[in-house]
């Protein structure tokens, strides 16, 4: 298949390079040129805007946030120009009010619009591993099933409605960030009555929370080994705002949210914007005064 | 080995029986009758009260809380005309104080304290399968050994302090209520846009989330199915109060616990004490209009 | 002094007259015609636009929220062709950040800009009895100070930096949120002591809490009169935003604001939409069954 | 009329000289010499033990906590031996709990008991400018009014049952707590853009807030004199957990009372348990990054 990809950071080079090595020919566009040349390098061709890869027969975007997805689909006018028949595929992480407007903005274009936010780290996607979370029209979905199937090991049918896909990634987002909380608090209050927290740690993922969220967290957690990040602090209080609002715009109270809002914020007061999203644990240690 | 058994409530009875099965001589003391006549019929001998259960070679105590604790170990003088050399199992879930007031009362009495909460529900405690969370004197724990593993697959060295073991168990739960407090305010979320909170529990719990934790808790969530009770919602909040309490004691702010705590007194306060502690899920649904 | 006006809601309409009271000139604009008909019968005269009011000695803006001017003062071009020297005053509760990119606006197009919200109702404003929080530069706020003075029983230097006056508002706001939350707390408390909650209003606005943010909300509270509703809840939940969006761009948490945000929500999904901000108090009746 | 007093801190110091000076007979009692016999140099006799001062017409009782009033009044066999027709006047402030168990206590043994806790610092306790709030059967509380008036500038009736009367004690503490937590939060949001918070307390106590809770911490907290302490943190502590204590007894959760518990306990781990309560707004300030 004939397939446009737009945004070629660490995650979308990953996505790109399966669908390469699943033999679909690659037509990339990135802002900086640098990521672009090296898949051309590894066989494909490059787009010189991202209207150009709406020429092919279906195009992802897997760009940093909304800001720069409205700049590359919404500003470049890529939709109005788009190739007949294209369906456009929204693997990055948006707000549910920006994933309902673009949805409005592909019915008005009349291009078929995914949404397939994907679960995984750079690694996993440079291995095609990544779950790949599919809500759209049945048709488009299936037409690029291929595709979403070279990207993950898994793709879970969400809804019909694209926003719903990005819905379940915030809330996956949320859960994780929770986790963490739960293990910061958890970890300090045993600190404090001189357990090693590892032990804690252990006891967890050994019994109930045998789980990749508590195992990776946990460690990290316990190893006070936040550099370098995999995910910047920043990223998650971003997610959280975006649950915290997907919230307020069908008047949900989410509770434990507003509490990681606040510690995010306490968390980069302090310092620790450049480390990863689990140095947030840090706050519940430092109010206890470890 | 001979020994004895205080409180036979459901978990309190499936343990007994592991010890029984185990080959272990049994001496069981219960409030009412029924129970230890029950487990006479298995092969235990009955104890007047407990201070005769206190003549065996170790005694397990598994009370509902500290108040018939305080009751059956400290009030009823069984400590003071204990056997010599005999080792107490606490077993029960008590808070973080007592324990330690326990730990100086048993040095005082000159009787080895070895606390040992366990994981599971009365059906694992049935079939031996607990988690058990042991923390005591190290040979003491090392003469007690062959029992915690007649009751549970797994023993877990916590600490040398008896109290770190009642402080792992409340920080289990508590994680566990954190858990369900998470999924309750996602399902909430998804929920009010349309979205089945089915499809949530099976991204979570085939993915980052895939524990015991989450499957058993997604599932009660999801369909709503509170009753009957495995975990009656006030135990819950009292195990939040514990952790809350602990907390305190030591100048640690929890401020999950802080929300599951009020959102537990919202539950009860709308009549769903009898049910499970997950109906506390309904309070986020309630809250946002569902 | 010739003085434009745009935005004449209840606020506006108040403090426009006030400005014919004082002898000032006035020069009104609103989006719909009829309350600068009313105005022109009490001796404005009409603006065709915003951008005519700018042809004032000073001009006044008091519309709804950030979109509302953003379209009447930037979209429009009005600073681009206003009078030089007018002074722009800036009444309207806008967001910190907005308030921030209006001083580059003003700084580009060369136009002065005095922030100048207020803290008072409808009523208030006719009366010209207003509490005017006034920032900008020095001199700018001393040419209007006369108007100022005309609309308001007192003018508050706050500072020389436009936004620090929203500020000012927001944190105004907040507090009265905060009040409102601590009064429907305490009194469902009582409540369910079956003590009459007017009995704790007046031993609060009695003694430590004589004041009108106790006395006014105390008494709405009490006798649950949340309609016609002063300000409607939305409203308030607005302004907590902006406190906590003012608040997370200096990464200061603000757990009062965060625990009010949530039930702001949930009076909402409860159908409170068109009460009185104060009706916010029947969440927390409501968590308490009452 | 003959009154006992029992406690003889400051508060009961000032109270027991107001009734002096109104010209009743003093009958007091403290654990520690010296402030009984202060008292007895003008003018009081002392009695040997609680139980002695339960011998006069009305017997008053100001200790520290629910602890020292255990002991004082039910361990000492005072009320069994207590003179016919007395009437205890409980003006400690005590948990609801204790005050609902004492109501029993008396009317077992048929004394009558009066709840007259009150507002006010020991200077005001010594000017007899208190705010008592009385709480009781009718005829008990007429007979000792006198009394009531002689210590405070104003008598509030509460209700019949006395436990009422702490209920709003409490109450009067948590708003107060809850007025020095908004204006934490409120000042470290506006210290953050650079404000004065100065500048901030002179807007709230100049207009809506215009009231002694604001006007005394917003001093306090703004010129950060946080010793001598007037109450100390752990005091405002103990204050905010009998109130979530009071709530959790009745299913009432308080949100605003579970943010203000992990602030003190922050606080405490910090360093600041020797200084007045208001010092709990240097946790905002420092989760702020200020």
């Amino acid at each position: 298949m004939d397939v446009g990809f737009i945004g070629l950071g660490h995650m979308g080079s990953g996505m790109a390079r399966s669908l390469i090595r699943a033999g679909h020919g690659l037509l990339v566009w990135n802002r900086s040129p640098a990521p672009a040349e090296r898949l051309e390098a590894e066989g494909a061709r490059r787009a010189a805007d991202p209207a150009e890869a709406f020429q092919a027969e279906a195009v992802f975007t897997m760009l940093a946030d909304d800001h720069a997805v409205r700049q590359a689909i919404l500003d470049s006018g890529a939709l109005e120009r788009a190739r007949p028949g294209v369906v456009h595929i929204m693997s990055s992480s948006i707000s549910l009010a920006f994933s309902q407007e673009l949805e409005a903005a592909h019915a008005k274009a009349g291009v078929a619009y995914v949404a397939a936010p994907v679960l995984g780290r750079p690694d996993v996607a440079d291995a095609g591993e990544l779950n790949v979370l599919a809500a759209g029209a049945p048709d488009a979905v299936e037409r690029v099933r291929p595709l979403l199937e070279a990207i993950g090991k898994r793709v879970w049918p969400i809804g019909e409605a694209p926003h719903q896909a990005h819905l379940v990634k915030l809330a996956v987002n949320f859960s994780l960030a929770a986790a963490i909380e739960t293990m910061a608090e958890a970890f300090a209050l045993v600190r404090r009555y001189d357990l090693d927290p590892g032990i804690l740690r252990d006891v967890l993922t050994g019994t109930l929370f045998a789980a990749p969220a508590y195992k990776t967290y946990g460690d990290l957690i316990v190893e006070q080994r936040f550099e370098p990040a995999l995910f910047k602090l920043p990223l998650g209080l971003k997610d959280v705002r975006l649950a915290l609002e997907a919230g307020e715009a069908v008047h949900a109270p989410l509770p434990f949210a507003s509490v990681m809002r606040d510690n995010f914020l306490d968390a980069i007061a302090h310092g620790d914007a450049e480390k990863d999203w689990s140095a947030v644990s840090r706050v519940a240690a430092r109010r206890a005064g470890l």
